[in-house]
């Protein structure tokens, strides 16, 4: 197995050129996130992912979590790198400094993320979900709360966790049916949440459940959901964990891949009922989920790019070491490594350059995140807001497809031993397999952006998005550099594809809302391959403008040919999913059930 | 987990109406072969399939094969199943009836195989295994290793074993060192194997093995490959397992899937040497192995139909039983079964769309290799075998990525459940990723594709192809079935895609080969995609002129519906594939490997 090392040179290129971090330093609260600092929390960042996390991930998945008489039980040197974890105060590198958290852009913390995530899915998935629970408190909890609670979360003392699913209610949250009955200044939980991630664990002394209930009388259905702050351990007055809560891990989830990540089924109220503190309003609940849903579906799109990066640093590796047949063109030479092979080229550029479409994407969707947060420009916060808005729903579910896909590209590079667990390829594409379907399947998400996103502002956000694209395809065709005209009508046919798809997909969406769906996944595919292609076009002119000598200038001449290749080989892909779309979906709505 | 039933009806329907069955029954060898035999053997296959094989299908994969120090122990059950498969002449369907096998067209043995692989692929690599053994055996064995050896091959008392790879030789066999010293009327073995299924196991009383070997004054590459038979035990002059030979399994392979097929690392020779017995010539033994090649690589293709087929039921069975959410065209009604969702219907109709395409296409060139080898006419037999070699690498390599893509999807339908091993839509996924890689991985079979079959003979199996399918869209265009002539422009615009990207490929392969070998995938996709339209569109023809009543008539009309999905659906991906193509490669393989 390879080691992972960090793409720090694509993560800064990404986060200099492409998302401005100049200008988002210049942002009211990020005056401390200069290039300067954002250069040395990679460096570190990826320190602790290669020595710290990176050796954990292997071992990790073959022993997986254990549920014991007194809780689960991390995997070995789980517990103590979480410790490293806290102390290096990457849980709270997205805090907020109010609580002791260092209160950096999302943008700093994507690639964090990428690189914790790489490293360590399972270990990564604990603070991704504990800062999903920070955010929800910040938001919504009352300030006793909060200063009861978040200090301990945001240093990284004690883990959230996020209890929505149960049984009968998994992408349909309406259906939830755990009960929450007022006693006092606080409330008693009695329900079972299945699909909890990290719900019980030994790496720290506390486990704080955020979970979804009903009150006695709340009406059925989505407005009838509250959100509950439930402690493993009740804190006593001085903060340390006191009287056990009625709330246990009753069993672990076997699953495909994430071994090391407990997936807890949880009971709440097994006798006298677990104590509760309501957070936010009573029957808000779900609205107050939903206030972090864009960053932890963001996040989640980062898993499918972090792992993509990790499987192809694998296979690009084995492919350098592996020598193996001869070269056609010269059948008289000798044996070569397998890199050398056109169709292993094809596969690791196929790898190489949507992964790098991915980051560039993500990255400034993350950037735009920080900016609807913190631009001082009330018109310039909607704008970004609104992306956001639209956009989310595509990173999520086209970086977590394709991390599936380039995946098994890896395990493909290998032959043979690709499908030997030793070699470690198969786990990534056994890791990777759960994003596109957890924090919301590609479906919920082409839903969102089809049944909601698109249409919310009369289409005006996708709109700007084309105008955008199109001045950029523009740009490619003027510019003088002759590697870069050529990238031009690829680029443009797919923004114009793109613009097509919207047209028909917004009236679907309001006459045909079922054939509208039925393409939605399509739909959201081709728009993260067209984003893809929009970013890709602008690292290409940035990398022409910027060539430089030396290292400099082979990263831009890498850069140059990886948008080449996805200008070539990956955007044609949307003129298929044009033609699939614009057919329409009546001949999948005419079949009846007994059909299948 | 979903109970597995054979798709018999579709079976009868493509072996009837597009293979032709009645016809081929007339064939010299096949007068057994009529379709009321056929239907017995479908339905008796069925029955074994499901309720002998599909049983020990998940409880093989959880407890997996071990090496004990007496050898490999296969999991519970299949020693049993596998007496019970023998003892019902299953082993010896597709067998000489010299030596006790049934003769039986590869049209029905496709059918049986499918099953098999469907309910349980990890057994079913054990017969399959046997098959190939059994023809090289039949094919170059001297009259006294035939008699001595075939019927007990036959007949499933003993199993047979390919051993090709070693570390250093993977799909590079001219790199093979074992080495095979003569000693008297034998040879003495000595070397290492790795990756061979079945290499050992205790359902049968011997293991033959054949193996790929040089002799000590052997030319190097090559063409000083000799294939060699190798028992576990001796055979004593009555037939019995004698003495134990100097051949054994030293470690079993930790897989991603397939547990329950024992992949041996095979030492030959760690004492005195393994006597082994030379088949056929000295140093053509690589030439003997490729004799049954194509039989090989058609059967790896249907597993990908076969692993499809089943993660197809087991996804829809879940999708019609579990309920959860509403339709978003109607708002106010309540929970529905997850079939009913758009996005879902659109998964289920492109697994379903494409396994039919897949069974047609597969047992379509099932039929021609059986008219490859016994039509009368030679100058027909000459023209099937031509269509054989040209598109086996196609239904190996299409049909195998085709089953990975589907699997995934059959996870993804499920949800969260997907991912938890107990439901059983992730073991699919982790034995289907197997067949894309071995007996020649999807990037051997496109260059075998581009690098000789297209240019042996100067294109004209491939023009009789299109030619071909041209007419097919013909007759679609004039059909007076209004639900026919829709259909038509689709696939015609797909042939000539194919037959564009057909030209550019040809002159590619002699001019630059690399660039023709960097798109060869791409091309055995797009020609698997056009070659499944074209079966698709001959079974809507057939099913609009056959439409009848009752079940008939609902079969009919399901088939013309799932012929329009594909053509609405899946065939554009043709289009990208052509771009993709036509642009070239050279932006691949101008990267510097330094540059990955």
């Amino acid at each position: 197995m390879s080691t992972y090392i960090a793409p720090v040179r694509d993560m800064r290129f990404v986060m200099t050129e492409l998302a401005d971090l100049d200008a988002l330093s210049s942002l009211p609260g990020f005056e401390e996130a200069t290039p300067e600092l954002a250069d040395a929390v990679l460096e570190e960042a990826a320190r602790f992912a290669t020595e710290v996390l990176a050796p954990l991930n292997k071992t990790g998945d073959a022993q997986g979590a254990r549920l014991t008489d007194g809780g689960v039980i991390a995997a070995d040197g789980f517990a103590q790198a979480y410790r490293q974890f806290a102390e290096g105060g990457w849980t709270g590198l997205g805090g907020d400094p109010e609580f002791g958290g260092q209160g950096l852009p999302e943008l700093l913390h994507a690639a964090a993320v990428e690189m914790w995530n790489s490293s360590n899915m399972a270990f990564a998935l604990c603070p991704l979900l504990n800062a999903g629970a920070t955010e929800a408190l910040r938001h919504h909890g009352s300030d006793d709360l909060k200063q009861r609670y978040l200090p301990k979360l945001v240093s990284g003392a004690w883990t959230g966790t996020m209890n929505l699913t149960e049984p009968q209610a998994g992408s349909d949250l309406a259906a939830v049916r755990t009960k929450a009955v007022p006693e006092g200044d606080h409330y008693r939980l009695h329900g079972q949440k299945i699909f909890i991630t990290w719900g019980d664990h030994d790496m720290t002394d506390n486990v704080i459940h955020l979970v979804l209930a009903r009150t006695p009388d709340a009406p059925e259905g989505v407005r009838g959901i509250s959100l509950f702050l439930v402690p493993k351990f009740l804190p006593n007055a001085d903060g340390s964990p006191g009287q056990r809560n009625d709330v246990h891990c009753v069993s672990l989830e076997h699953k495909l891949g994430i071994h090391a990540s407990p997936t807890c089924v949880m009971s709440f109220g097994d006798k006298e009922g677990a104590i509760g503190y309501l957070v936010g309003q009573e029957n808000k609940g779900l609205a107050h989920m939903f206030t972090m849903m864009n960053e932890a579906r963001q996040k989640v799109g980062i898993q499918g790019l972090a792992i993509a990066e990790r499987a192809y640093q694998q296979a690009r590796d084995y492919a350098k070491e592996r020598v193996q047949g001869r070269l056609a063109a010269s059948r008289t030479g000798g044996a070569v490594a397998i890199i050398q092979h056109p169709d292993v080229r094809r596969m690791l550029l196929t790898m190489k350059s949507q992964i790098e479409a991915m980051r560039a994407f993500a990255y400034v969707m993350a950037a735009d995140m920080d900016r609807a947060h913190r631009h001082p420009d009330a018109a310039e916060r909607a704008l970004r807001q609104a992306r956001v808005d639209l956009l989310i729903p595509v990173v999520k579910g086209w970086c977590t497809e394709l991390g599936v896909d380039i995946a098994s590209l890896g395990v493909q590079v290998h032959g043979g031993m690709g499908f030997i667990e030793e070699t470690g390829a198969c786990q990534y594409l056994r890791d990777a397999r759960i994003a596109p379907i957890y924090e919301g399947t590609t479906g919920i998400q082409a839903a969102d952006l089809v049944g909601r996103k698109l249409a919310s502002d009369g289409g005006a956000a996708m709109s700007a998005l084309l105008a955008e694209m199109r001045s950029v395809a523009q740009e490619l065709e003027r510019n003088a550099d002759a590697r870069l005209a050529p990238m031009a009508p690829a680029f443009a046919a797919s923004v114009q594809a793109l613009e097509d798809v919207t047209k028909w997909m917004c009236s679907a969406a309001s006459t045909h809302v079922d054939e509208a769906l039925a393409s939605s996944v399509d739909f959201l595919m081709m728009t993260g391959y067209v984003c893809g292609g929009w970013q890709m076009a602008r690292a290409a002119l940035i990398a022409s403008a910027n060539e430089g000598a030396g290292e400099d200038q082979a990263f831009h001449r890498t850069k140059l040919a990886t948008a080449r290749f996805y200008m070539e080989k990956i955007l044609p892909k949307t003129h298929a999913l044009r033609e699939m779309i614009l057919r329409g979906a009546a001949g999948a709505m005419d079949i009846g059930i007994e059909q299948f």
